[in-house]
């Protein structure tokens, strides 16, 4: 098939590889000229502008939106909306909160467009050469572009989750989910480390990563991480996050949910973005008040 | 090889298969007789106590114990001892506490006797077609039994650990993660059964199995279990619980780890067998006291 | 002084007993007219609508409003708007959301209204006989009401905490407090209650609520609740929770502030809310796949 | 009544201290014997051994031991056993582990002597000036011990609580709960401090001490802890613990007793006493496996 690509980062370049490698043409567009020309040499057709992007897709036009979630897709889609003609497709295959989805469903259902909400996993290499998408729209629609996904995913990869927003709350729950097993494979490792035991780290986790119970990708990535640094002696125990995370924990407090430990995996990622806490402090100065106990200087 | 195997439950009875299966020569007990015949009719040697698994060995004799954790073992050691030889290798299989082991391998060692203390992991299926085993114990010794661990395991699915104690200690590890990622998956199913949307979950683990970042043997069973009964409406969420899990948990407080994912996971399946909370009741009154808010009766 | 307040609950009627003690007029209206009735009696005077409790008052007015957060503080707020002149003044004593607060503070501003957002602690009891007022507004203004709080609170019960929005803020972040404190003490009386000894817990929480390092307003009315029902059996552990704990962790999570105590404190009053859990079934079914533990049938 | 105190710490010496002030004769030893000039000082009849402390009481003799938990108490208590005679008392007002107290207690029991474990709360002050007592042992010779309960408590500051182990049990339960209560206060703080308002924190613990629902002993020391130090620059969050938490946790696992908000109240302790953490670097290490995520290098 024929589909526009708006946004050529990390997943959104690897997708334009991974389509082409199926044979689909892809129209490429990003504001970096350069990463236009990177995907023209591996075969896209470059667009320099939006503009341009559209008038290079027939109707009923598919554009993939591949930006970061928030108002880059709004942006997007605002300058979308008055080139494209009713039955067009609009694509967010990037990490957009299911609500933002729903609105943008809505609005681009007001003009007549198409729209699903694709969550999309796999990571990079997922995204070059097999990757895993969960999407929310219109059944029928879904039906004339599942080709691409049949194409793009690995098999079994792709899922008609329902109409829209369910795609990204899918994607939202995965990445809650995503949060504890990487806090719970973390924690092992801690004790493992702290033990009385000289573990190989690398050891450890290949051979979790074979026959057992908790064997995983997580786990190999694990394995392959410890393969460059045994220890891990030279990265900084500092947990980022990107959103998903705080949004399940959020969605599970408005439904009463039970995610005791996706919240907390949270909690642990916001705790190491600082060496040291308020709350540390006040723990620390009231054992002090009511037991002496010193506490110690921060000069 | 030629090897005795104590215990013939689902693990010890599906490891027999596999060993024989590798064409090792196994002589099989067990307290009841029917598992014995058993494992009789599928090539075994059968041993009618541990007095004739011993004699139908010959020196260095091998026995694998696979008994419950705890006394049963201690049990089957203390019979052992007097019937084995300096030289002779004794395997616990089992779940058992990595302090237990450094005992029992201090109390063989006083008897010229080799101790190895084996985590295992993968399951029943894991036991009959290839698990994987983290092995503690001396390793020179251990690589005169390898080419058993080499056959029963997967494709790198078992590792020398270290000295004894650090297979069990790994288990008791691997488990602790086990319920934090099990923990994970759960909440994250939780949050999507109480959506506004209308999941099929057995599509949804199915797409989580396939190609994201989340994909894991456990989201496979996952699958699985949806298959047979898409809402789990027949089975009640009573989480129970064996030992390692728990014994992560103290053994994280004595090293003073940061475990908290995993000891929530634990705590979370304890509240579960409850229907009923003391410390509910406890705050359900307090609001009461203070805020006149109204109890429920628990008549 | 004199002002009105609109709206009486438990709280409002009793702040108006308490006001009215300390030689404060008070116009008194609500929409449940035998309130208004039971007011008058008490000797405040008694308006049949907003707008005769308005006409009641001298500008600048001072209207206190003590109605349920959300769309009844709104309305009122409307209602008063056009009844209102500049420089009159509105008090939201309740449990609003600190930015619902803040918004009605810009509206109101527009008015040339004051407004101040009053967070107000020490349940029932302590709006009867002295509470705890947390203030935010301008700060000039304030001092002009400030003979008001000065009467209503315990000595020092009342605090300026700052620019419209830190009263209720503050307020949000005490319930927070209130809840880890609550879900702490009733932990342990969980732990005694499971105990191998036998405690009487009244006495328990006597001895605790005099001179201990846990002595507190929590802990006498946990003696209280004791003293009625020893071992509370005739109540069930159901943990309802009213908004400011969840707005807590929402806060928390918005400002990456480390506060898993709160989070789980409002997650085990959600689990409390079900006899069974949808996340339990999930773990339960996988324990069941992988290692064949046996399930318990829900019928 | 007359009574030995052996150990003369920081709690030793004030409740020798207060125990004078209640005109009761006190026999002090310590192995620092400056203490034992100290205490003598404010009129302890000095001792300079075990031995001397012994004879310096009259059958039924009264011995409180005040040293620190574990090998220091039991070395105490065989020191005594030999000295003492059937019928004499020993006292334990220390942070013994309830188990400790149990096997001590049935130790002095086969020699005739008393044992009661007590678990003594409200710090420093309160053993000057009125503590909290948890008392473990025979009821029939407490009461005849009562008296110097009576006196060195607050007013209903001590219960008889039951049989040996049931006074260190409560007191063990207790720190748990203040581990609850102080990570709760500790994180409401942090969110205050995170937050757009700017708050007087001593200010805040002021008025949360005054009427609300929050109000304690823990919120007053908070408030005093500001007072000294306004946002508590001088400290570092570093938050020790002494075992008694620990030990509630682990008795909750024991007993499958929900304790989570005590059990994480605790790593978050734990947590704090390292600037980075390995499973920190896990999780840093496998976003940037799965994402590209970029790690931050700990050089």
């Amino acid at each position: 098939m024929k589909l526009g690509m708006v946004g050529l980062g990390k997943m959104g370049y690897n997708l334009v590889l991974n389509l082409l490698h199926h044979r689909h043409e892809v129209v490429a567009f990003d504001m970096n000229g350069e990463a236009v020309q990177n995907a023209a040499k591996q075969g896209a057709v470059p667009a320099s502008s939006l503009e341009q992007l559209v008038q290079s897709l027939e109707a009923p036009r598919i554009v993939w939106v591949m930006v970061p979630a928030g108002p880059a897709v709004q942006s997007v889609a605002d300058t979308l909306i008055p080139l494209l003609s009713p039955g067009d497709i609009v694509i967010d295959g990037g990490n957009s909160h299911y609500k933002d989805s729903l609105a943008l469903a809505e609005k681009l259902s007001g003009h007549g467009i198409h729209f699903f909400d694709v969550g999309t996993s796999g990571g990079v290499e997922g995204a070059n050469q097999g990757g895993c998408f969960m999407i929310g729209g219109d059944e029928a629609i879904f039906r004339t572009i599942e080709p691409i996904f049949k194409d793009i995913a690995v098999d079994k990869g792709y899922l008609y989750a329902g109409k829209n927003g369910s795609g990204h709350f899918l994607k939202m729950v995965h990445n809650g989910i995503e949060y504890g097993m990487m806090q719970a494979i973390a924690e092992g490792f801690e004790v493992l480390e702290k033990s009385q035991f000289d573990y190989n780290f690398e050891d450890v986790a290949r051979v979790w990563s074979n026959g057992s119970v908790i064997r995983s990708w997580l786990m190999e990535l694990t394995e392959h991480a410890f393969s460059k640094d045994p220890k891990l002696e030279g990265i900084r125990g500092v947990m980022r996050s990107s959103g998903e995370g705080k949004w399940t924990v959020e969605t599970a407090l408005d439904l009463q949910a039970s995610a005791p430990v996706i919240a907390l995996s949270l909690f642990m990622r916001y705790r190491s973005l600082e060496t040291d806490t308020f709350h540390g402090k006040v723990v620390a100065a009231l054992r002090n008040e009511f037991g002496g106990h010193a506490v110690e200087s921060s000069k």
